[in-house]
């Protein structure tokens, strides 16, 4: 069953009820992060504690809860909801009391960890849009500011779509919530990782795997005609881990018989559970 | 006593309790408007209720509750407070009881009001800081996606100031939660009402009183430059009517004998309790 934790108390997901002196309410003021496990772990645990910490010093949250704590809480939760495989979201956001922009300096945060169960992850065919990236510019950052995400996730359902790709000022950045690369003669090509990408966990995780099967990884601005023109396009996320395209913008992609795609999604399915046999 | 409703119950505002189906809590995926009022009114209440509804309808939420009900709503939550003068915050999000970006079309709204005291406002010699714009580029939509107003009004506070003007491209566009408006050679010019600012109730106000104390009323966008070498920089919001600004970035304006900004505000003051002889 989906279970919960807030501020100190395990329930089912669905009693969970928070008050207005959380700042998600009124501000999104908070950050989050998603991690999937299986067997009372967390896949790449140690990357996702890092990333969540760092985007709370970002924002400047402050929480009693040190990393062994939320690890505890993840777990327990985790084990509580008695799923096989799971995955795991948590945020941390302001608490203040009064509804003001400038939060007092003692603004304590507070942890909400839910666990759902983890479906099977899409095998491929993912059809893609473009849209325009609407977004802020603490893209790098998790933060609960999600509605340009939300509209273009929208629009690309309502297209049929699975994903929407952004583009801001003709270069292609990443999709609504997953990371973006393609493949272009046997290499892989990405956004650099600045301020108007998330950087992605499973995003890093496809680099190393590069490293180990010498398949070149470059970080490089690219826009739509590249996009178009790819050997492959390839989406990558905790939950989705990667996936290949098959159409954008209603245009189905050439076949150019190349596999780095399946290739790259074998590699990460076999490392989530636990029998990759490359040394990272 | 601060008081609220929330999905058709009214309560105390520290009772209210909202469950993790309401999407402001992941994504801050709906909106707001803010107004205040007195002697059982609302002060603009067209405009807000105007405002408000455009809003919903920009980020495609659905709500049973029409421009009548709400009113008498947000009359309610105002006399439940027993406070003479009142400031009301009434937002709009999305419901759906899964998290996911690509929100569902059935999903429904959530609607919340809550009344405080209207405290005297600011008589003016309010403090700026300058910082850069790095919010997304719906600011025309008055959503609950608001970190990077949350972070440039604390840094205003940490530097003992009292509101951060927003630079994006090296011109300015708003405050963190006001609007901009300088006075030059007895003239006021003001960034456009395009999707980089909100369309301040109270500065269209402005614009009228200007139209009948025949004041010059320029929407132009302008840079750091102009704003320094300003006669006159003001700010206005719902809460704060207009006020004028004494320092930017730790600089003290020069005082060139203009008094546009107190003639606005006093204006402002009269409209709203119901004494002004403007005709608008």
């Amino acid at each position: 069953m989906d279970s919960a934790y807030y501020n100190g108390h395990y329930a089912e997901t669905d009693k969970i009820r928070i008050p207005l002196s959380d700042r998600a309410v009124y501000f999104g003021d908070g950050i989050y992060d998603a991690a999937i496990g299986r067997a009372g772990e967390i896949y790449l645990e140690e990357e996702h504690l890092n990333r969540f910490f760092e985007n709370a010093e970002r924002l400047n949250l402050k929480t009693d809860v040190d990393r062994a704590a939320l690890s505890n809480i993840l777990k327990t939760v985790a084990e509580n909801s008695g799923y096989a495989r799971y995955f795991l979201y948590f945020q941390l956001t302001r608490n203040a009391h009064t509804r003001t922009h400038a939060y007092p300096s003692d603004a304590r945060s507070n942890l909400l960890v839910t666990a759902t169960e983890l479906k099977s992850a899409t095998r491929g065919g993912v059809k893609l849009i473009t849209v325009p990236d609407l977004r802020h510019h603490l893209c790098n950052v998790k933060t609960l500011n999600l509605i340009p995400s939300v509209m273009a996730s929208r629009r690309a359902a309502e297209c049929g779509c699975d994903e929407a790709i952004f583009i801001r000022d003709g270069i292609v950045t990443e999709c609504a919530h997953s990371n973006l690369l393609i493949v272009k003669e046997g290499a892989i090509y990405t956004h650099p990782t600045d301020n108007l990408i998330l950087p992605g966990i499973t995003r890093a995780r496809i680099e190393k795997i590069c490293k180990c099967l010498t398949i070149p990884f470059y970080e490089k601005r690219f826009g739509v005609e590249e996009l178009y023109s790819a050997d492959e396009v390839i989406i990558s996320s905790t939950s989705k881990f990667s996936v290949k395209a098959t159409h954008i913008d209603g245009i189905k992609l050439a076949e150019n018989g190349t596999y780095i795609s399946s290739r790259l999604r074998n590699e990460l399915l076999l490392d989530f559970n636990g029998k990759s046999m490359l040394k990272f």
